[in-house]
């Protein structure tokens, strides 16, 4: 197992020490209870108090929190960053072991990297393509003309449909589906008529997509995934979204047909977006947040009801049925007395 | 690859033509950029800027829309439609290879028809009934006794649980999951005991389900869905949903159990109902909707807030936590000074 | 098949009879239309209303229905947790066939009990550990290192992560992806540098987890859900959340890293959780709310606006967007006449 002085961490990484350089560092570790020989990290001030009874060797933190620490110290201006590093130092990488498993079944016609390490039962189809240093894990399904990017790897159970490409070093977890028909249908009278779905997807470097997410294909054009983009758990990509370069989006958000979304866009969990939509380069969306218009300019933007007592949000939510009303009884009196007879006592529970 | 001039387009799909009937057409494309060679449409407005510049032979499109292309055009009261049944004629479909794949593991007791194709690592349990020109692609579970009825498609890694029946031509994508065990628990003190699903689940003729979409077995009847229902990707059905003949649900709704929804509703993405509820035929709810109750006739029906600038909405949302009491107040000021005393300033923000 | 009369029932589920103890039962039915020979029940009290016309031979009811019944009856406080016992009392249960099929992949160093049943083409990796009496439905995945409790049973295709543990009779669905990483990226300027996740999953005894749920590994320490948790369909668990015994959780709930959750909570369908907060025991969290604090204390919790009419929902929206707005207007009402300038006709509608 390597083994660091702190000194040399803070040598690699960029950073300063602050107490004694000389203490040895062999992994990362969580600040409470924390491990003896082992380096954890304070980022998010919620977790302050715990600082004090840390058992790690050494913390990594910010300038701000430094006199308060009880062990020696990285000081980072993104202590996050500085620990994701550690951690990518002290962990043993899963490499790719060339080869592919006897019950794998590869199209003739598929041309497989002889770097690449193909898992159990994969069915590879034909003309698809696997580049060098991939890793397929067990029960992925390369559909006909598809291709994996160098390095890239496909953890277990994926699904990369027909012609889908996808740049390097992605990593796609376990159920995610990738270039599934998108949800297109035409109506004739009561029935609905399927609207072939011809594009693809199409994926750039650097891309993590998480489990049970889907991204659908294209219906005429592709549907893109720029570098960098982070998709979390069982989020669902219409057919034609565009997601600019490095936006990360978090679990189980929805993104209807053709929204383009901006670069460096972090949108959180269980947010809607209607279809047609164009959202801004850094744009911010908070949990829940259900957007139904384009958002035009960088920002912050929310939506939705914060949780309460089941009985205060009985009665406001009762009221806001007649938000409309109220609003107009305020304007009445505003206006006075002489503008028109004041609303009889029921009137806002008329319709209730 | 098949080509067509406009006028027999036209006269195949009961349209008129606007401009040279003889444009020869080989395939559907994007309005915009468009291909030569290749027809395009328009049907929302919001494109309607790009068809100016399309650099397509031709377009199908609405009567208003006529004048105003620069290019041939196919005139249709529902160019959508039209151009659905284009896609269709232009693309080649995928039929069965018959064959059972060498990786594929079929029950002596199953009945596989010789027409149907069975993909590599299949499992088909005891008693279960493959139909003619049926496609299983690769690592589709079809358990004990369940029937897949002729020219449907299970496209790749779908499960088909005990019992669950399925009409002819339906399609089912990758990750799907029917006939998983409903959530049923009674409480027993602190402990849950199962009550045992013994309901399966019964799917009408030319059904669609998305990627990752779940639909649980009954608990005693049958969960059900009707012929033409389309079901896109994430959605979650509970035990004994019933579906009405061609609803239409998008991405990530979630249907509670016990719910009957009619025919020809039409439900967007996002939305959540809760369970023994009923909803008329051709409801139309619109996105992240929180249905609670019955909903017993037609029209459309919304809920949720909409995005806004994060620090407007903070505000608002702290004024909701008290609308009643400030409709309280209002009532207060209609009644007039004699009424009470006007609250204290703090009132509001009391228990904030 | 087993058949029992009603009296001998009621002595084994410790319940009185009303009408004839003679009365044969050989399964469990609907109330509605029921099945003579069998036994129904009733709970809901929206049901109340088939009791008259149930075809059951017998149905199990509380205290106060039991002069209703047109039928034999138990009499029950708890009928649904009877009718639970029922159900399991007649069905067949599936017990483990002790084997490994032929086309399963086992590691070499993984130790599988003897009395353990593992399906078609499942994977077991190096080290893996199957209890006795486990099943492993078709196309497992139980990588490296992990332990399956004895008598769980993975229903099919589903993924068990590197390292994680689950307690005895889990029952785990279809699509499940247990200890997938978590999604922890750190920023360098405009990119993600990922966080490797370096914990596991722990699962106690008797949980129960639905079809294409999810729930990540710890990015440190471990994800956690401890004895009797129930999770439904398409739940999303994040890093490092734990889940304390018998808290149950309906269908596309999603859960942010780090939150920690009690016991015996029960939260409905449709809920978002940020990361990082505390739920207390007892909590009843009710569908689509969104939790953005912690829950210090026992109760119900609700948020979110119910389903309305679309033309009311988009005037009252409309309203909402200037609540802030209005509160103040209220507020100046109630200062009286001096305290500044009525606003104008158009002050609430400049910004809409």
């Amino acid at each position: 197992m390597a083994e660091y002085t702190l000194a040399e961490l803070a040598g690699r990484l960029d950073c300063s020490v602050v107490g004694e350089g000389t203490t040895r560092i062999s992994g990362v570790c969580a600040l409470s209870p924390g491990q003896p020989g082992h380096i954890g990290f304070l980022a998010n001030p919620t977790y302050r108090r715990l600082l004090g009874h840390t058992e790690a060797a050494a913390v990594v933190l910010t300038e701000a929190d430094a006199p308060s620490s009880p062990v020696p110290a990285l000081v980072a201006s993104n202590p996050h960053l500085v620990f994701a590093r550690l951690a990518e130092l002290f962990a043993s990488p899963r490499c790719a072991r060339p080869g592919i498993h006897a019950t794998a079944v590869v199209d003739a016609t598929a041309r497989v990297h002889s770097g690449a390490e193909i898992g159990s039962h994969c069915v590879i189809e034909a003309d698809a393509e696997i580049g060098d240093a991939v890793v397929l894990g067990p029960h992925c399904v390369v559909a006909a003309s598809a291709r994996i990017g160098a390095q890239s790897r496909l953890v277990a159970r994926v699904f990369i449909g027909v012609g889908v490409t996808m740049g390097a070093r992605c990593v796609i977890h376990p159920g995610a589906v990738i270039g599934a028909d998108g949800f297109g249908f035409a109506r004739d009278g009561v029935r609905w008529v399927k609207v072939p779905q011809l594009g693809t997807v199409r994926i750039g470097d650097d891309v993590e997509i998480g489990a049970n997410t889907t991204v659908d294909r294209g219906a005429l054009d592709d549907t893109v995934l720029d570098e960098g983009v982070k998709l979390d758990n069982q989020i669902q990509i219409g057919h034609n979204v565009r997601i600019g370069a490095h936006t990360a989006i978090a679990a189980c958000t929805g993104i209807s047909g053709s929204t383009v979304i901006g670069r460096r866009c972090m949108i959180a969990g269980g947010v809607g977006m209607s279809g047609h939509l164009q959202i801004a380069d850094d744009v911010v969306i908070t949990g829940m947040t259900m957007v139904t218009h384009s958002l035009h300019a960088a920002g912050v933007y929310s939506s939705g009801l914060p949780v309460d007592d089941n009985r205060r949000w009985q009665r406001n939510v009762a009221r806001f049925r007649h938000l409309d009303t109220l609003a107009g009884r305020v304007r009445r009196l505003e206006r006075g007395p002489t503008a028109g007879v004041v609303p009889a006592a029921d009137e806002e529970g008329s319709d209730a």
